[in-house]
């Protein structure tokens, strides 16, 4: 943390500041340029988490110097995470792939889509039990029935199941039925949710908020990994921009970013992230070009009749193209995908 | 609603569309121009709501005429809602002050603020119990004990107590020690909680989503008032844009656009807003030259020692300063304030 | 400027940055902490201007101290500037309102405008002879005709002119008619038309470029600045945001904000900030009240019937009541409107 | 186009606006609904273009259904367009890579980098002679001296050059020594340069606006197409977000949607795009993935000492390698890329 004075800073001012660093046990060193001071601030800067110094007579400004998150840092951990879900890997040389219908809308829906992703390769089905809509008045989700016709579809299909949870008391219940929760764009920074998902250990797909930076992204995986919980599958689904030809723009370049700076793995979803199924094949391809560790796909038999988001969902028959493409793409990114799942 | 086809739509994609709407038992209309045809859709589209009509062959998209939201409309209720709380009423002549601390810290520092924004004319005090932080490593709040000791500076003061709930069950314990709940920024789509409240019937401030459009604010609105609960204060407090020098980009635009479009009544919090206490009196100036019904004002006795938001918070001199000046203001854009509350 | 090295920096990397450094002539603070060091520099950074530091073996990241203006900082020149034009004063007590139509259309127009806006105090007559529109097919003015009647307006009324110039050959021509040249959002860092004005020493209002920071804001009014034209008066218009309801963003505090670390005036345009002529009074309220030292304003006698942007245009009428309202509101903020001008 | 009608509109409000579209020979289709009346307009809308017709008293809201371009548009041309420049095509089968340093130095520094990026298979050269910086301070280009240097690399190596003009009178000038005319980010709507380039009828390379639409982006390249100057070629180089870990947000999506609406070539620019050179191999990967037909890089064989925007250049050796990874890469995406040029 470096403390930029004001030019008009006194020296009493420079010795204030220097004091009540120094009281607090942290080491301080003085920098006089030809028109302001900066003080360097050294040791452990958490117990100045209440100590506004912007504030003290003479302070400029405040530059932060260390990212403010530590267990999904890169420094903190070099080597690249891997997630184990059942026997499949996700941060590792395969590919991960999820696919499923937005929301669960019957057994017949499901248990059609599940075959037909399951058929194509898929290794995890998704599908939302509860549906938050901007709207009171649009569909909100099965609940409980959902994640039961989900725990059914992974009986006949042997595909590991992927549903999204919005309130910290129903974890538990979740985790009857599912492998994997997904806490949403929405719930990101609903903190209570992450401590108790954190606390269940359990895999998580955290999506990045819409308006969320990439280092409020970590934090909130932060949030989890300091209840105990490491297995945290990030997912870029777009961000809020002023472009609205797309629903939102989705932000390729958090894939490396996120390879860069932590080492937990990261997946994408262009099926949310453009809200157009005709823009899905190629983003998706992009994301893996781009070194994602994986893809979340919305795939409908009949996207027309979809309760939710028919139009960014693709049919079986585009679904199966796209991933043949991705098996011949993974290879040129030192990746690979096994069809034959 | 209006479909507009594609150009190259033929004459039995037109008549497949037309047909389906026909079935739902809606009405249609025709209008073939030089280069597309557009069909109007008549009657309730709410059955619509899980047909992507945009699937359909030869549509090319769908424009909505309609808001989505009916009861926080204007246009269903024309008059302006005023909202009555103990003896004081918001969305009226009178302008609503909120002040208090970003967060409760200790009975010593809530109850010096409460008695200072007291005496300056405040009819609120707000305090924070829990507070949602992106850092897992901040200050989060003091919890139920915090909401006590809200409740005792309500007991010496008179000030009515405005404070955040965070999550739906916890929404009954709050109201045990609050006057109104505050639904946080990062809650606006926090749909089981918004719907709680709603069942609750008490007193909310609605804070605008960090990348919420007025849009989707008031559809939360209607979240809560479909559950029969009417008494909601929208709060802007500013979005994420490009711009770094401020916090946030605080769209006092949203005011008269709110007044415009809806009935409820709307705040400005200019200290979230801008994130900086020096610009929190201009910016509380331009909300009530807008039109805006009230202002929620952060204050703390020792800015520098604040546990969360230093920077950002007033002095009770500054604010009682701010105060006198809203009043001077207020005939001007025909409200009023009474110092002597 | 502090250099912040990787925590897995070598001696040799800290060593190897400041002898570069030291044999530019600048000085240099090393300060190591727990896990990084940072390295202060002090001196005449312009120097380093070509020397990508960041890419140094073992350099993390450079963090700006100071800000990349310098003639329009306030800490440059504290007292705030006030820029004379004619006989009338912006910037000082003193407000000043400039009100016209978006594009000059004929002799009858633009005399009826201005009639009407000197009736009502304006000072200053604004209208387009160029009009830059997204759309080729959309009208673009009557160009050098348009100026002319710009210049007869004034020898009738009285009033000053303002009216943009799109190009560095064009700024000439402009001045032999208009009395302030005026450089629209899109052209902000169009740099050859700014160097131009500079070398013209005619006053100038700059406007906020849609998408610009403050900073590049300001940075635009230093290359006027650099070329001895100092008589520029600030713009700000609306910036892009994601908000899609109003035109764009209006960003009030960039009022306060522009007053406090620049000493040019700024004036507000709530006629484009919004796109709605319904939002210009309430939003021209909330500049004043914020700290503008000024307005401008599209008047039309015919909003139906524009030629360009009639939608945020108000009548005279209403444009009227605006500035009764404008001059009651100004000894509240310290400020006069002498309605008889 | 649609016009909407206000639910409070009386039968005379719609008569008038439908007897205006029929005295401007326009045919109209009425459609009420329960709530709303709603107005199609058929034929040519250009001659509304002057009459806003939301001022019309009963009027809510227009909504237009076609796009505001028309020669840049897939309705009006289908099939892709290739444009020529020398031997080589862009658009086409075979991917285009422009590469070469942000800002042209010296001749040294120019021949180094042309033959570097020649060898690695580039078949045109970049460099900047005039350079558009935020700062006054900054070095802005060697002018009319870099465009000579970059014709003398052409002597030499063979490359095609491409090379940005920053205003109308200079675009004479330039095409004595390029090949390919830049137009800046900054200058997308500098529609006095987007005439001069029309006329010229030489191939250019139109950037979008850091803050442009895809729409406001087609529409610049519909200003030169007006002109009768088709050989267009679009750059995809980042959009303005909150975002500020990269530069810019690379919006790849552009890339699919202009495939899908315009007709003509587009190349990504991962360089400025990300503004880290450490993200310009993953991004141009994912450019080509998502359908792009070419690149433009930065490269310098100095970074450390480019003069301008030198963390964002990579090395002549990591262009080799992104070359090598990019010429596998197309036969997935069914495209090639020769080596051997």
């Amino acid at each position: 943390m470096v403390i930029v004075m004001n030019p008009k800073a006194t020296e009493k001012d420079i010795a204030n500041v220097t004091e009540t660093l120094k009281c607090l046990g942290l080491g301080v060193h003085i920098s006089k340029g030809a028109h302001v001071t900066i003080i360097g601030v050294i040791g452990n800067k958490s117990i100045l988490a209440g100590t506004p110094l912007e504030l003290m007579p003479g302070v400029d400004k405040i530059v932060h110097i260390m990212e403010s998150y530590k267990l999904a840092s890169r420094t903190f951990k070099p080597e690249p995470s891997v997630i184990r879900v059942g026997d499949v890997s996700i941060g590792g040389k395969e590919l991960a792939i999820i696919a499923g219908p937005c929301a669960v809308e019957s057994e017949e829906q499901l248990l059609k889509i599940a075959r037909a992703v399951k058929k194509s390769g898929a290794q995890f089905l998704r599908g939302g039990a509860y549906k938050p809509r901007t709207s009171p008045y649009a569909f909100q989700g099965l609940e409980e029935d959902g994640y039961k016709l989900l725990a059914q579809a992974r009986e006949e299909t042997g595909l590991l199941i992927v549903s999204e949870v919005i309130s910290a008391n129903s974890v538990e219940m979740a985790l009857k039925y599912v492998d994997v929760v997904q806490i949403g764009a929405r719930n990101m920074q609903n903190f209570q949710l992450l401590r108790e998902v954190g606390r269940s250990g359990c895999p998580v797909v955290l999506k990045r908020g819409l308006a969320a930076t990439i280092e409020e992204w970590i934090n909130a995986a932060e949030y989890i990994m300091k209840e105990g919980n490491y297995n945290i599958i990030l997912c870029e689904r777009g961000i809020r921009t002023y472009e609205t030809y797309t629903r939102n723009t989705l932000d390729i370049s958090a894939v490396p970013v996120v390879k860069q700076i932590s080492h937990l793995p990261i997946i994408v979803d262009p099926s949310h992230g453009t809200g157009k199924w005709s823009l899905v094949e190629p983003m998706a391809m992009a994301a893996i070009a781009a070194g994602a560790d994986g893809l979340m796909i919305e795939v409908h038999h009949d996207p027309k009749c979809a309760l939710s988001d028919g139009p960014q969902s693709i049919t079986p028959e585009n679904f199966d193209r796209l991933v043949q493409r991705i098996s011949k793409l993974a290879p040129i990114v030192d990746r690979q995908y096994n069809l034959a799942h």
